[in-house]
């Protein structure tokens, strides 16, 4: 008997099918197959039209690839073009070589990608709702000008920086700080988990100038001294998002950087409401392909004889699944409305984002029961797809964040702050 | 030491507010305050007309004494004119006296009596969307001409029974009998649940035909010898509606009291996915209703020196119940939208009114939460709403009944039925 | 045609199993069928013999009642010398006449009664484990020795106060007062919700003493001057209990039923965590009650040609219920141990009180929706259970209450108090 | 301005520290909090003694590499030895060199492995609870002298198969087959998941006896030729297990390795409910781990000036996991007592695996949300228990089947398999 057991024998590397033949994986992507109450019929021509564009790009070029990307935790740099050449990174900015995408337009289109990678989607995000829309609701014109069709083609890619270690739902409280010098300021301090910063050529981010003790905006180049990124490790999802700490050591940003409208927090909230938007319609995304996939393997993979979709058990939680997308949808969808009208609020922004990105998760845990042992892999896309939803869940706000600033809203208290630390009361 | 204790000693009857002047009673029913995200400018002019004119008659008439008569178990006859005067009860019917009132103005209607009680919206609901809608798609002419300008007027009031004692989410399947004879029909069997059917001029029923082995389609007075009707007792939801068992014995109906074309039960089928929607909105009213009465109580109600608006974990449970009010009036709304487009499948029904009712039954037992100890007297709503939606998330088809019909349209596959009964595994 | 129908004609009454004579109604109470676990092995003799004598008395005496007492909201008078003749209401009390009934037999003790009905369990719970427990522990010699024996027998009955219409949640900071004269204490001031108190021979309730600022405790007769009761209507639930609101307008107590060790809440805290283990215990026989009153319904119920127990989705919903009783049980089990050796917190009594009475509404919700439509009559059980099920969840300290101060013994911060209602944040 | 941007530039490496001061990572594991109940009193000397050895090693050997192992999905060989030292691995065997170590001891030892990392749990599980026990239950007694000793001390390493690509919930009827030669059976077939197969020296496997056609059971060495073991790749839980699709091409087996007594599938089942019970715990060891991991966080980690820890809603979360986590301990506990005294059946196992693994997943989600953005970094152990939590909550029987194997046992009715396909309603 053979005691020298434990040095691992290579394993042989072969396709899926080979293992599990029984269902075709999502490198051969599902077609929409959510769309139980004809939403589509609430689109837009252009809507649909550029959907379809996405979709192609996402079936043909994303979907064969992810699960690879996404095991390295690598950006396919390669598929940006493809967004670039579609005009849809400048989103609803007017002029400076942008298409003027309507809010509802932007949001299918940020679901269609999320379908089958929210990944790309959030990557895309923070780019084009955060970064390079500060620029245009605060730049100047002669930003706007250097600054924006290079962004809106995404020839050139920015990150974005509210966040810091200490403070990711107190944003507003962060402690970077901007001190004027002649000719421009010096940034020190740190950020945490700026998307694309690995290899963003702008950075678009908050710090605390020194004198009026207020939030205000920059542009950072890349490859400015003092500048360092270290990319975060070890994620469990969104692996294909790469995340960064960002220090900021004596960090000299010109003053032809600064952007001269974005002086106070307040500032960056319009931007955030829009980009809670675009995350919820991410989860929605999200939650579609979950149901897609999963559609077609419950019909595809037998057990006892007959389809998985045969089950009692099986139909209850296709039938939530769907319901839930409906209700998202439509619960996305006049979110946008109420923005493109301009009546959207703060809170209405956050209860959206809340709420569907609740029902996301819900559904995505869901799914992920329907695909059983199979729900584990990321070939099969409901794995993947059910942890990308935990940060789509968290960032832009946690659900708690997201519900006590419209609970603010609706009731006129603001309950952030927990009461002092003494004893209150012997109950 | 008075050892004779065990005899209650009358208790002093006093109004609610000196037990408890903290709070507003329900009787003085608060304004909606739901609508968070505009979603009347969905709604006609008409829509919302008739929603106005039916919020008056509930503030004013029903408010006031519902929770007398929910504790007596009574139904208010006295508001029913009210109600006749509107022209509602005729709904979408073309002619013979109604008003051809659009799928989502009968709706919004619904919600707008269920806000402040879902037991007159249910009561109204079978009479108009089952027991009226079926004459007039499938009565002759005559039976039409004389019947429907009465039941749309609320001048006679209607039944309608289709489920019996053994033939509930089964009802396709139930037996009791119709058989001909010189001149009309024989009928024999049970009926159960029937609502109104204590005070009902007219029950329409549906009877297998001894014949064809279908389910045909009656029409049979109140009074008619062999009829009896036993009030269900002991309800702890919808008291105010009347429900009861009715047993046939031997109960002629005359040729020209049989619906002609209602042939098979199929042709109940397009009668019941109606009124599932107008169920999902009669839920979706009780939803409404216990956020209004919520809202209104954590401003009101103090503890710990704040109003219980104040609390993380009020302001959370109150944005939740927002949240899904929103999602379940724009799914409701779609629905009615493909409805009256002439694109809704059954299916769209089942899942409307089981995915609606889902979360109409998660608001409200979160809302009843709310309202502590106060949460289990109708004198605040929450309450009786919390009773009233258990019934409502059962009736019209319970939710995995439903969820099934749903479930089968999706894959193809039906799953109502168990396997046969032998043991099939030994895992 | 008669259009004059408004007028409801007399219903005739019938037996339930007239007109459902598919199922054994709850007046035939099951035998018990939830000890999947063999639980009963980790009770003593003693503990078993008395939940047997206790089973017999709620089968055969309470069971075929029950419903009709509850639809009254009366309470069964005659049911009382039942339980005194057990010695089961001194508790854990030793002497005066009490049989010093460890923690755990009081504990299955409550759940035997309670698996019939919890209204019965709640109101002697109030009397034994609050009113007669304080005067034991607080009391005088002489105040035991008068009290006790008799409230050990229920001879006399008793309630306890401490809410206020003002304080609930916050109980501590009530504000009924009592002012110290010649020979005794005036009091003034309002208590809520006091169970047995329109019958109660004495009341034993806190005040707030004007002299020392602190709540103390006191032992009130009825009858006394200006005290006034008035009973609580219009409740959904536990409406066998007799909750009253009751007003003290300067009613004198002599010195003699002053609670001589009761002298600041802190003292009321014991005794509320050993009624916070018996809440817990009232609702998981509840659940029990409801389990098995589920599992013969479902097998006894046919649809589609098969006992609903055929279905996945009953089986799934079964095996849930199953499971959380098991866990409720040895959970409660467990909080007994702790409470017998010695070793029980406040924070361990609110946490068992706040998750099994969690798990409770959560069984008791999915047994409602295995009944369908006779899940709304109380003549099934569960429709009163599902009902009775929201008091417990909410009194004896609401389930966020209980859970705030398990948060503040293992975190070491209070939570109860929210922040000053200056805005705080600009998120 | 550099257009030339979609390269990703090299991230500069640093230790997690640098870029997130405020919180411990899990490579410094926290020591354990959850016995809130003092459950602790509930183990033996041994018991707890045998999980301080598997803490220790746990915290000082796995913790500090497990995230590196976890990212790289590869097992850590060098950790074996040391449980091997232990003699734990051979369970609940009698003789052959192991210790007999009782149900459950063996319980709270993989709960304490799996508090730190239930991939170690998950290997060593395999190997002890399914390969080696059916050994020593179905083995001649050459068998077990040859293998049981080395088994036990992990000086060799196997593998079990029942699974297959197209059975896996209905693993009773996979169809790799044995047929009968001279001097031993030829094996042809598939299996999946095999854990540990990629480097295990013996699998303990399945195969359909042609002649019999029964489920038998046999050894087979590693290197056999026409034996080939293909990796799964693309986990996203349980990335340290190395799970592997296996297919077997006219693989000789020689009649010594056939188990004699493992003749049907039947001779599986008590195996398998013996793993049932462990993989509870391992899910146990989950929910205690991350609530550890979650109290060290909230208390280190602040916002708004204060603690986590101080929130409302924080506070809510980490008593439900506290809640949970008693409930689930007390039930696996009962589960163990009712295995060791001989009265545990398969559907008791079953219901205890599915009960308990729910409210783990339960749990660990709300986990996941207190972490907030570190919630999806494996450095900080949330993130990674709540990936591992799927795998676990659908090996040895998905939740749902397990709910069914135990519906089966409680109702008498088999519901495993659906209908036949004919349509069946026209609901």
């Amino acid at each position: 008997m053979n005691t020298t057991s434990n040095i691992a024998s290579p394993a042989v590397s072969l396709p899926l099918s080979v293992g599990f033949p029984q269902a075709t994986p999502a490198s051969t992507f599902p077609a929409p197959t959510s769309d139980y109450y004809q939403l589509d019929d609430l689109l837009t021509p252009e809507e649909k039209n550029l959907c379809h564009q996405i979709r192609k790009i996402m079936v043909e070029e994303v979907a064969p690839i992810m699960a690879e990307y996404w095991e390295k935790a690598e950006f396919p740099h390669h598929i940006i073009p493809k967004f670039g050449a579609l005009g849809f990174a400048g989103g609803p900015i007017e002029g400076y070589g942008c298409k003027t995408i309507p809010t509802t337009a932007c949001a299918v289109a940020y679901a269609e990608i999320s379908r089958v990678d929210p990944s790309i989607g959030s990557s895309i995000l923070v780019h084009s709702c955060l970064a390079t829309l500060l620029i245009a609701q605060h730049g100047s014109d002669e930003q706007k000008q250097n600054y924006i069709p290079l962004l809106a083609r995404l020839d050139i890619i920015s990150t974005c920086g509210l966040t810091e270690p200490n403070y990711g739902s107190d944003a507003s409280s962060a402690q970077t700080s901007a001190t004027k010098v002649e000719g421009g300021w010096i940034i020190n301090g740190q950020k945490r988990w700026m998307a694309n910063c690995t290899f963003a050529d702008i950075f678009v981010m908050s710090a605390r100038n020194t004198e009026t003790n207020q939030i205000n905006g920059f542009i950072l180049k890349k490859g400015a001294p003092g500048l360092m990124v270290t990319k975060i490790e070890n994620k469990v999802a969104l692996r294909i998002v790469q995340n960064g700490d960002v220090t900021f050591d004596n960090v000299f940003i010109p003053d032809e950087d600064k952007l001269p409208y974005l002086t106070t927090f307040q500032g960056f909230v319009e931007a955030l409401s829009f980009a809670r938007i675009m995350v919820a319609w991410v989860s929605i995304g999200v939650a579609m392909g979950v149901y897609d996939l999963c559609k077609r393997y419950v019909t595809e993979r037998k057990q006892f004889g007959v389809p998985l979709a045969a089950f009692q058990l099986t139909q209850e939680k296709l039938v939530r699944m769907l319901g839930n997308i409906q209700a998202m949808f439509l619960t996305g969808w006049r979110l946008c409305k109420l923005h493109e009208s301009g009546k959207m609020t703060t809170g209405h922004a956050s209860m959206g984002k809340a709420w569907i990105t609740l029902r996301a998760r819900e559904t995505v845990a869901v799914g992920r029961e329907l695909l059983g042992g199979n729900g584990i892999l990321t070939d099969f896309l409901v794995a993947k797809a059910f942890c990308d939803m935990e940060p789509i869940y968290s960032y832009e706000g946690t659900y708690e964040i997201n519900c006590l600033i419209t609970g603010r809203e609706i009731t006129g208290i603001a309950s952030f702050k927990p009461p002092t630390m003494k004893k209150l009361s012997r109950l």
